[in-house]
């Protein structure tokens, strides 16, 4: 039994070791019957499927980067003010590793080193995952047209690439609300996104314990972490959002880059000359983070405080490699809404930050919407290529009708394959709950499948490398009737061998062998004829 | 309580009136609250959802169209010697109508009636169904780019029409196997895809009492119903290919012809030509039509006997007006193959075969793929509208990945909207069984809204008439936190209510005036700021 356990039969974990031995990429190999070679995928379920590995969450995940990062000798220990005061409560009293930060005069960015021309062991480690040159690597990260989203703080995560020439991510959101969900929730829905194959996960928290929570989320997360700085500095001010100033702010993105958050969602592009547009909307502004800086700016009669102190919080983001993910707090939230001029004035705005943190050589990723129709999101990518200089685009959905309530997930997953196929690089998932709650564990297995699906078809659409492997595997295994095989190659092996099982007569249950489904019966199934024909 | 019963509340049957008071087309109207106005809905429900109607599967569904029919007096009662033997079993005794056919000379199909420049009451029906006037309905059936699939013997069927300048369809497939399932069950699932919003239903019955499980679908659909004659012929021989001949074809035809069978899938297309091009492929031919028919051609050295007879089947069509389905035998079964040679010589067969057709006034659909990568699907639907001259696209999906068993009602969503966008004008669902097995109820339902949603979202993407008064209801009702009419303008209101009750404390669940919802909580709902904001 291997450490993919029930989840994915025949699945072992395997290592590809680098130009040294600290580098081994992890993948999942699945062992195929017959004598079919095994087929390597990607993989981001982290040392938890790895069955040496003995997970202990107080301890956390092994720090895999921190030799890297000590030898580059830029970096030094310290703890901000900030941070000692908020850490009193520390859930992991047992480590003894102390946040980094830049030393003076030092970048501590990869895109930092991509542009000094050095490929960091971070950039080989993607290269192999990502069966491309390290050197290609490097120049599209040196460029701005990928990121890679490790904060020096997160010394556990595995290094992984958001850009558009690599494969297509996906991103889950979790997080506790107002109304529930405990701390290990949110650590277990963690592993079991990434289980499912979630690229990256948000820590969306909004309600106790935010700090403690993000801290065992962080610790324990093989992916990188993101996080909307904007909700805990609320919830330090109890949610009065009168009290938010740029010092509360900026105090709260220290904590979070002490504690390793990998990026972080900055609204700076909702300014105050956008809002008349946005009043004239359907749906005003459906962002969170941009709703309560519009209301800010308007109470205060200030512009937003994210963009006056944009240097500021890209010093910030500079001293820990946090990637900037440029928060679309004007997306449309309704088809009627989509490409309207506040949106697509923020997007402007966007493209003029995203040229302030490239001076920083801080990593810079661009979100986007929300409710769009088909024949819009065109449009959308290619206004987003060339008004960001083609940094990496981050899309929730798109979705591509409003009426969905229940489904969105599907709705999403209709949008988010076209915009990944267009140029998106990653896609935020979308549950069954959207609109109407927080999903829970089945949703969020559900949200993670139908967007990793959404995604392998804009990869198959774009080519990139190796993306047709799988297909390959699948129609050999379905051409033999290997049904074992095309179970595990499926994106949920459990649910497609028991919705075959179900519609079997009992008594052929736990045959494996038919050359023929219940669809069409043995007489009629064409894949048997056409083997005949093959064979003729 | 509505006929809609506890799946759509709020949701009542109306009626608009033609020029003739006959002419009753149905809408499902949803009551919204407060001063909104109720929004009305295309219908495919039939008279099951009409409180004051009393089913009685023995006797059908009113013949709604039995008037009109005779008034054209084209048509004669003629019951063939081949039904009659087929029909000594005949479920529905007590019903008097006898089989109708075209008057020697006469031509009944709504084609020959448009290119005469008759709008008939069908036409009006249609027109008022979707919101355009009735010359346009006739223009675009003379032209060949919209279909009315209504056999004269189904004259309980609603006229609807299928035609790319309409509303996208969506048709689900039904029928035994050999391997289980009941007539009523059967019946049920007729129903059951009808009341989910199914716009044709295919029976594709291989198992037992064929002809049975069919009579009583059709009497009993509101629904145009398609099948696939070859799989009843062979049936007659046991299911051994070699018995195959066109005369038994030619009688299989008829016997559904006087049944009352709307269209017809027929593989005239697959030619001894393309099997040399098909052996080369990776998953050879994956429908069962064209494996069989290929097989045939082998075994008997001869050319598809559906293709060489075509104008006798033409002949058969006209006198009934059956509508073609002409079926794409060699559909890619997988990524590799899409876009192939053997497909694409189909295509252009399909659209000799269509300008015959066309030469009998037999109106035609075009079948279409399969599994097809998203960046060739653009080109599949350019040459299908160039090389079929503009007739309808009817497609199975296409699914857009070969490994998602288990989630390929999702897959082929994605592929779906996508092609519908494109031009495609009627969907064919797939269920999460798809490769697996074959759907239950709740497969059935769920392959149904799925592909609901993305030919509604298709219908955005083209501008549909009225589709996007449903996304504006919508949006409205979300900013006025309108919840129970949110729940009710979904797909799937039952769900969308369970799904936002579940994720509330136990005390709030049976509230609907909350102003938030749990995916953000009170304090930080986006919706609530912006109307603070509109307001202020």
């Amino acid at each position: 039994m291997s450490g993919y356990g029930k989840y994915f039969p025949r699945s072992e974990k395997i290592y590809v070791e680098g130009s040294r031995p600290d580098i081994r990429v992890p993948f999942r190999e699945i062992r195929l019957h017959g004598d079919n070679d095994n087929l390597r995928l990607y993989d981001v379920s982290g040392p938890y499927t790895d069955p040496s590995y003995e997970p202990d969450l107080k301890q956390g995940l092994p720090a895999i980067r921190s030799e890297w990062i000590a030898e580059r000798g830029d970096t030094e220990v310290h703890l901000s003010n900030v941070a000692i005061l908020s850490n009193a409560d520390k859930a992991f009293q047992g480590l003894e590793r102390q946040p980094l930060r830049a030393k003076a005069g030092k970048t501590v960015t990869q895109m930092a080193y991509a542009r000094q021309g050095t490929v960091t062991p971070e950039m080989e480690y993607i290269a192999i995952r990502e069966h491309v040159a390290p050197e290609f690597v490097r120049a599209e990260v040196a460029a701005g047209r990928a990121v890679i989203p490790l904060n020096i703080n997160h010394p556990e995560a595995e290094p992984m690439i958001i850009g558009r020439k690599f494969r297509t991510k996906v991103n889950a959101n979790i997080g506790n609300s107002a109304l529930g969900s405990s701390i290990e929730e949110e650590v277990d829905k963690m592993q079991w996104s990434t289980l499912w194959g979630a690229d990256t996960v948000m820590d969306l928290s909004t309600g106790a314990d935010i700090h403690d929570t993000r801290e065992w989320i962080v610790r324990n997360s093989p992916t990188p972490i993101g996080t909307v700085p904007l909700y805990q500095a609320l919830k330090k001010i109890d949610d009065d959002a009168d009290g938010l100033s740029w010092e509360l702010y900026r105090d709260t993105l220290i904590e979070q880059a002490e504690q390793g958050i990998d990026y972080f969602t900055i609204h700076a592009g909702v300014l105050r000359n956008i809002i008349p547009h946005a009043k004239k909307r359907q749906l005003g502004i459906v962002s969170r983070g941009g709703s309560v800086l519009a209301k800010w700016m308007m109470d205060n009669d200030s512009e937003n405080f994210l963009y006056t102190h944009f240097r500021e919080i890209c010093e910030i983001m500079a001293r820990y490699d946090i990637t900037f993910s440029l928060g679309d707090g004007l997306r449309p939230g309704c088809i009627e809404d989509a490409n309207d001029e506040a949106q697509l004035a923020e997007l402007k705005t966007l493209g003029e930050l995203t040229k302030i943190a490239w001076e920083y050589d801080v990593q810079v990723m661009i979100e986007g919407p929300g409710h769009v129709p088909l024949d819009k999101i065109k449009e959308n990518m290619d206004l987003q290529l060339q008004d960001c200089f083609e940094a990496p685009f981050y899309t929730l959905g798109p979705l591509v009708t409003d009426c969905a309530p229940g489904y969105d997930h599907v709705n999403s997953a209709i949008g988010g394959a076209v915009i990944g196929w267009y140029g998106t690089s990653m896609l935020c998932y979308v549950t069954p709950k959207e609109h109407l709650g927080l999903p829970n564990r089945a949703d969020v297995k559900e949200g993670v499948i139908v967007h990793k699906i959404a995604a392998h078809a804009a990869d198959l659409a774009k080519g990139v490398p190796g993306s047709m492997d799988r297909d390959i595997a699948m129609t050999k295994a379905r051409r033999e009737f290997r049904w074992e095989d095309q179970y595990n190659l499926s994106f949920d092996p459990h649910r497609a061998r028991e919705y075959r099982r179900e519609s079997l007569p009992p008594e052929e249950r736990d045959q494996v062998d038919q050359h023929y489904c219940s669809m069409c019966g043995e007489r009629y199934c064409s894949m048997r004829i056409s083997e005949e024909i093959r064979k003729s």
